[in-house]
């Protein structure tokens, strides 16, 4: 990775300095296809940083937003969240023996998969909430650490964080190269993806906005505070709260912002609203061999109304299959 | 400014190649007498930045919190916030005929300071409600800054962002200068102090920790979105609530943190609490005569609790009076 980041990098320049997209061997995002999503990427970072040009955006103003789940890693054929909230649930298990007669556990203990699936949403917030409260942001971090350096998809036997999508890595590190901030604004637990993004993505904690639960500051018999997750809802970003979240944490529109699904169509039509050239870009899963092929009809990432929206007003629509040469970094090993 | 910007940022530069405080011409910090706090921070930034020091602190852990009301700025005789609202009151009247009978809008409409004192913050909690919501977040900024370019300080009649302190403006470049990441971290509104933060501090909005309230996203019939505010609490960030502020917005804990009141208590405990090298501040407010001198018996930045720890634990505390040569930037005019 590091010498396609120095080349990315160089190719950001050369960009930059030229104000017209630049290919060949200074290509900045070279596991993209040259199609029209890629041309219009080009396109957007050549106006938007060359000086003089009518679509010139100062540096302060330059905030890009991605979501996770589905845009910058895969999401299938569950949430990876809710696959460690699971393993979780089998972690903790000997500690809770009530949980044998228990659902959602006693169904996820049996790896009984239909009377999950059955239980829906429902079961699952149950899990999530079992699992993300009554220890400290501490040990919870340690909890994702262990987790994310360990448990495999089920597919294709990778770590978790192997499974993120090189296209869109190279296209984080070109929006940096040109002093975009990039952003995560995820539906996600915040405390989930924190301990690893900077690692895998080169974005720190503090450019990580999601859904939270409430902590509580706790000062201990020995006087040395922490912070107790608690099974109490702060903040759900998604659908609106895309666009809420976007306000209460960072304060400021984003010019560029990429999503997959219909919880990111907020996200999209905040970004757009916004004065000067804007960028609006939605991940279409059409990959059913390398990756997973699913829109209108999943139950996981549905893609349907953002998708018409984003036809209607001809935002970006990244075609898998087509427009992306590897899928993941591994691909290129 | 810019001259003493660049001044400082080549002093921060000479601190950090020779590994010890670096004082006359290339002072970062020329509006501190040499006294204990000044040689403190000069000592704490020389030990974290220097590579192969026991203490040195990686870039991206450089994280630095200040609170805002009594920390950066003045925060006398009432909250400038609360000055804000009252005048947005004021200002807002002959739209709602209703308030001439009804409290706490009455007392304040008819300059009745006494009354208006009477109700403590119950009154004023009415006056942020009603002043800050049902209006769109694009509106209330624009009421913040048109009231920041105009309305006067009582005692000083200066603009309130006049009010801001040299040697912390100087302290807040100096940490920048040496790669910490400034943030606030205020119990005062996120939304009130967002629209001039950069221009006063240099914090851009995505570094500014507040309170909140909950903003909901409305699509306008032409399609269009916008927040609107509305009276209802979302976030509270203070006491306790600043270290789970800290958690929230900014993910990593603080190694350097400045307060001023016990409102800020936690925040120093937060910071306190992890490993390796941590600075600690607290403002005590000693000068009636250039600002403001109070601690244990004031309503607005009450010192005490957090005063006695910062003495037992041996965090740095400003004298006011005696360690700033100047408070204000104009006075250097």
């Amino acid at each position: 990775m590091r010498r396609r980041a120095i080349v990315t990098g160089l190719a950001a320049v050369a960009v930059l300095s030229i104000g017209t997209p630049s290919f060949g061997q200074t290509d900045p995002l070279p596991s993209w296809n040259d199609g029209p999503v890629k041309m219009a990427i080009l396109d957007f970072v050549a106006r938007t940083t060359t000086a003089g040009s009518a679509d010139f955006v100062p540096v302060l103003e330059r905030i890009a937003t991605f979501d996770n789940d589905g845009t910058l890693w895969t999401e299938q054929p569950i949430y990876f969240q809710v696959a460690f909230a699971m393993d979780r649930v089998k972690a903790l298990a000997p500690q809770h023996p009530e949980w044998k007669g228990l659902e959602p556990f006693k169904s996820l203990l049996e790896d009984d998969k239909a009377a999950l699936a059955a239980m829906g949403e429902k079961g699952f917030l149950a899990i999530i909430a079992a699992t993300h409260a009554g220890l400290t942001t501490a040990d919870f971090t340690k909890a994702v650490l262990e987790w994310t350096a360990t448990a495999r998809h089920p597919r294709f036997n990778r770590l978790y964080t192997d499974l993120v999508y090189q296209p869109m890595l190279e296209l984080l590190q070109f929006l940096r190269a040109n002093q975009f901030k990039t952003f995560i604004v995820s539906g996600g637990g915040i405390e989930f993806m924190r301990p690893w993004t900077e690692r895998i993505y080169g974005i720190p904690p503090e450019q990580v906005v999601g859904s939270s639960g409430v902590t509580k500051y706790v000062l201990q018999p020995d006087g040395v505070p922490v912070l107790m997750k608690e099974a109490k809802v702060q903040f759900i970003d998604d659908g609106p709260g895309k666009a809420e979240g976007i306000n209460q944490f960072i304060g400021r529109r984003p010019v560029f912002a990429f999503g997959n699904s219909d919880g990111d169509q907020q996200m999209l039509e905040w970004t757009a609203a916004g004065p000067g050239a804007r960028f609006m870009g939605l991940v279409h899963h059409t990959d059913a061999v390398r990756e997973y092929a699913y829109d209108r009809n999943s139950s996981i990432g549905k893609l349907d109304k953002a998708w018409d929206e984003a036809v209607r007003r001809k935002w970006a629509i990244v075609d898998m299959k087509n427009d992306w040469k590897v899928i993941y970094p591994f691909e290129l090993k």
